[in-house]
C-alpha cells in the first residue's frame, strides 16, 4: 500500500513506538523564540538539564517583541540570547539580524525537504511547503525536543486538497487558504495533516505556499504540507548546490518525500479555483469567509502588512503594486512591517519602502509585533483591523479589537479607501 | 537697563502679573503628546472644560510609544486622537506620519524666533533653539494652556554661556553640551534659562542647537536658548518665505528677539572649546562626563541612536559615515531609530538607511521608545547602553540597566568596537 509524504516522514524519522499509534521520531530541526523557549530553558535548568541535543539543528530566533517593549521581555530576550550562548547555537538571530521565525528560518535554507520540525508556536506548519512534517509543540515537546532530539506524535491521517484550476487575476494563496479553512471548519482538520495539490499548488512560488501552509492550523492542521518539485529546488538552490551536481539530481532526491499514487488519505477535497474570489474574515474565527465584495464598505482604524503568513517580499510588492503614488485614507493608520531584514533590505532596494512611506504608512522593523497584540500596533476597545495576519480571534490584536483577515493586495486597496475594499474595484 | 531674550520674550508675552514675579505669559503654541497629555484631557473633561484655546496653536502627536505596545499605550494614543478631531486640531501626527515631538514640531516650522511653548514634556527645552522660550511642564499647566492659552512662570534669570575657539574635528554639539552640563553640574541652571552664545553656537546648524538646547534641562535649566540668526531664517524660510520680502526682512524681524548688550546675567561662564574631546558619561547623572578616551574600552549590550537629542539628519550622517562598509561588533546590539518620516525618508534617499542595515542595526520606526525605556529597546537587568539620548538616570531605559550618553559618531564608533570608543582612534 502507498504512503503519504507525512507517512514517508514519519517512517524515516521512527525512533521508537512507547505505545501502539505513538511514534517518537527523529528531529532534523528544533526551532526557537524568545516567548515560549525561556519557560522550557527555565525548566530544564531547573531540573539540573541545561542541555542541547544538537546546537546545529537548534535555530533560535527574537521575533514576538523586538527590540524588547519592557523589562519582561528583555528579559525573555537575555534568556534566549544567553542559551544560545551558552549552547553555541550560531544560527541565533537577534535585534539587527532578526525576524519572524516563519520567515527568516526557511529564507536561510533550514528547512529541507524530508525533515521533521518542531517549535513552541502554532504556525510551525508553515514549513511544510518545503515537503517537512512541522508541527508546533508545547512546553514539555520542546523541553524533551531540545534536551533529546526527538519528539512523540500519534501519526496524524491526511486530508488531500486538490486545488485545480487557476486563480483569477488579483487573487492570492492568502485567499485560497481563507476559502479552504471556510470549507473546512476551524476543526475540519484537527490532528490531520493537510496535503495541498493541484495545478494552482503547482504554479504556487514558494512564498505562496508558506502563506497556505501557515494556516492549516486554523483549521485545526496539524500540518500542512506541499509536494517538493522544481520550485522547491529553485528556492533551496543556493544552499544545495554543494550537495548535488544538478538541480534535476536535487529533485530526483526529494522526489522520495512524494505521496505515493496510490497513499490512502482520510478525505479528498477538490476545489476548482478558476472562480475564486478575493476572501475576508468577518467574525472572530477564521472559517468566517465572506468574499471581499461582500465585505466592502466595512470601516477599518488600521492596516497591517506583515506577519509569517504576508510579510514576504512577495506580499509587499503585491501590496505596493497598489499603493504606488497614492495615499492612504486620513481616516486609517497603516503599518507594514516587512518579515525579515532581507525582505526589509531588498524591499529598500526595490523602492517599495519608499512606496509604503509616501503612502502615509508606517513602516517598523521585522517583528511578529501586532499580530497577536503584543507591540507594534495592538488595538484599543473597539477599533478594527484589516490585517495580512492569520487569526481573527476576539481580542486577538488588542482587547476589544476586531480584526479582518485579507491578503495584502485587498489590504493595501483597503487603506486607500479607509473601508473593506476589493482591489480589482478600485 | 537692557534686556535678555528671555525678558523680551517675557515682556511681549504678558497677560498678568498676579502676584510680583509672577508672569502669566499668552502662549503661541502648546505642544502634546501621547503620554501626558490625555491626563489633562481626562482631568478636563471631568470638570466639564473639554475645550480647546485655539486649535491651530495646538500642536500633538503619538510619539512615545507608537504603534501602541499593549492596550493601555492604545488607548493613550486613542485618547489624543480621538480628542484632536474632536476640536479639530489638524496638526495631529497620528502612526505613519508621526515622529519624535521635540523634532517633527520643528521640521513642520511650527516654532518660530520669540515664541512661548510648553509641552506636558522635560525636553520642551529644545525648541530655544530657534529663540523661543519654551519651557517643559505639569499635567495642571497643560490643561490651563490647553484651555485658556496661557501659562504662570516666575520670570527665570538667565546664565549666559559663551562658548568661544571653534570645535575640533569629530566634536560635536552633543559633546559641547555634556561638557557644559558637566560643568554646570545638575542641578547648576535650576529654574534659570541657559543662553548659548559666542562663535561655536554662530556655527552651528539648527540640528545642532537643538541637541544643544535639548539637554538645557539637564543642568535643571528652565530652557536652553540661542539667539536668532540667519541659520535660523535659513531652517524657516520654507515655513516664511510668504511673510517676508527677503531672508533679510525676516532676520531683521527676529533680531528683535536678541539678548541687549548690556542686559543683565544671573552668571556668565566662558569655555574655549578648541580643545574639547568627544564626551561621555559615566554615572546616572548626565552631568558625570569624561572624555571618550577615559571612558575607552568600557563593556556595552546595546547602541542607541535616535531621540530628540541626536535622531536627526545630521545625526545619522555622523553615524553613518563612520559605519559605511563595516559590520558592528557582534557581542552588541545596534538600534537606530530616525526621529520623524521625513528623517526616514531622508536618510532612505541617502542611502543611510542601507548602511546602518547592512552594518547589522535594526531600523526602527521614528518613536522615543527606548530612550525612557517605554518600548523598542528596553534594557535587562546588567544590561548597558551606548545611547544618543539625553538621560543617564538609574533605569531609565530598563531596569537595572546603565546607560552611557554620547555623540552619534562616538555611539557608531563604540558599536563597530563593541566598548566604548573615541572615533578619533578607529
Amino acid at each position: 500500500m502507498g504512503k503519504t509524504i507525512a507517512e514517508k516522514i514519519f517512517a524515516a524519522h521512527l525512533r521508537d513506538e512507547p505505545f501502539p499509534g505513538t511514534k517518537v521520531l527523529n528531529l532534523d530541526r528544533v526551532l526557537c523564540h524568545e516567548i515560549t523557549t525561556p519557560v522550557a530553558i527555565a525548566d530544564l535548568e531547573a531540573r539540573g538539564k541545561d542541555r542541547v541535543f544538537d546546537p546545529d539543528k537548534i535555530k533560535a530566533v527574537i521575533d514576538h517583541v523586538t527590540p524588547s517593549k519592557d523589562s519582561k521581555t528583555a528579559l525573555q530576550a537575555k534568556m534566549l540570547r544567553d542559551w544560545a550562548r551558552r549552547h553555541e547555537i550560531k544560527d541565533f538571530f537577534d535585534v539587527g539580524h532578526n525576524g519572524v521565525c516563519h520567515a527568516i528560518f526557511p529564507e536561510k535554507g533550514y528547512i529541507r525537504p524530508g525533515f521533521t520540525v518542531i517549535m513552541g508556536d502554532s504556525h510551525t506548519c508553515t514549513h511544510g511547503a518545503f515537503g517537512a512534517f512541522a508541527a508546533g509543540v508545547g512546553t514539555t515537546d520542546l523541553e524533551v525536543g531540545i534536551l533529546k532530539g526527538v519528539c512523540a506524535f500519534r501519526e496524524p491521517a491526511t486530508i488531500r486538497v486538490n486545488l485545480t484550476g487557476s486563480l483569477p487575476q488579483g487573487v492570492y494563496a492568502k485567499d485560497v487558504i481563507l476559502f479552504v479553512i471556510g470549507q473546512l471548519g476551524v476543526n475540519g482538520a484537527t490532528d490531520r495533516v493537510i496535503e495541498f495539490r493541484g495545478p494552482i499548488i503547482d504554479a504556487m512560488s514558494m512564498e505562496a505556499r508558506m502563506t497556505l501552509c501557515n494556516m492549516a492550523i486554523e483549521a485545526g492542521g496539524t500540518c500542512g504540507i506541499c509536494l517538493p518539485d522544481m520550485t522547491t529546488v529553485e528556492y533551496l538552490w543556493p544552499f544545495i548546490q554543494g550537495d548535488f551536481k544538478s538541480k534535476d539530481a536535487a529533485l530526483a532526491e526529494y522526489r522520495k518525500w512524494v505521496s505515493d499514487d496510490d497513499a490512502q488519505y482520510d478525505k479528498v477535497l477538490d476545489f476548482d479555483l478558476s472562480k475564486l474570489e478575493p476572501q475576508v474574515t468577518y467574525g472572530y474565527k477564521p472559517d468566517c469567509v465572506k468574499s471581499a465584495k461582500e465585505m466592502a464598505g466595512t470601516r477599518v482604524d488600521q492596516i497591517y502588512i506583515g506577519t509569517c503568513t504576508n510579510g514576504r517580499i512577495e506580499d509587499l510588492r503585491e501590496a505596493a503594486a497598489i499603493l504606488k503614488g497614492k495615499k492612504i485614507a486620513e481616516s486609517v493608520r497603516g503599518i507594514v512591517s516587512p518579515a525579515t531584514p532581507k525582505i526589509f533590505s531588498d524591499a529598500l532596494a526595490e523602492g517599495i519602502i519608499q512606496i509604503f512611506m509616501d503612502a502615509g504608512f508606517c513602516v517598523t522593523n521585522p517583528t511578529c509585533g501586532a499580530c497577536l497584540g503584543m507591540s507594534n500596533g495592538v488595538l484599543s476597545e473597539g477599533e478594527v483591523c484589516a490585517s495580512t495576519s492569520n487569526r481573527n480571534f476576539n481580542g486577538r490584536m488588542g482587547k476589544g479589537g476586531m480584526v479582518h483577515l485579507m491578503s495584502p493586495a485587498t489590504a493595501a486597496a483597503t487603506a486607500l479607501k479607509g473601508v473593506i475594499t476589493d482591489a480589482r474595484t478600485l
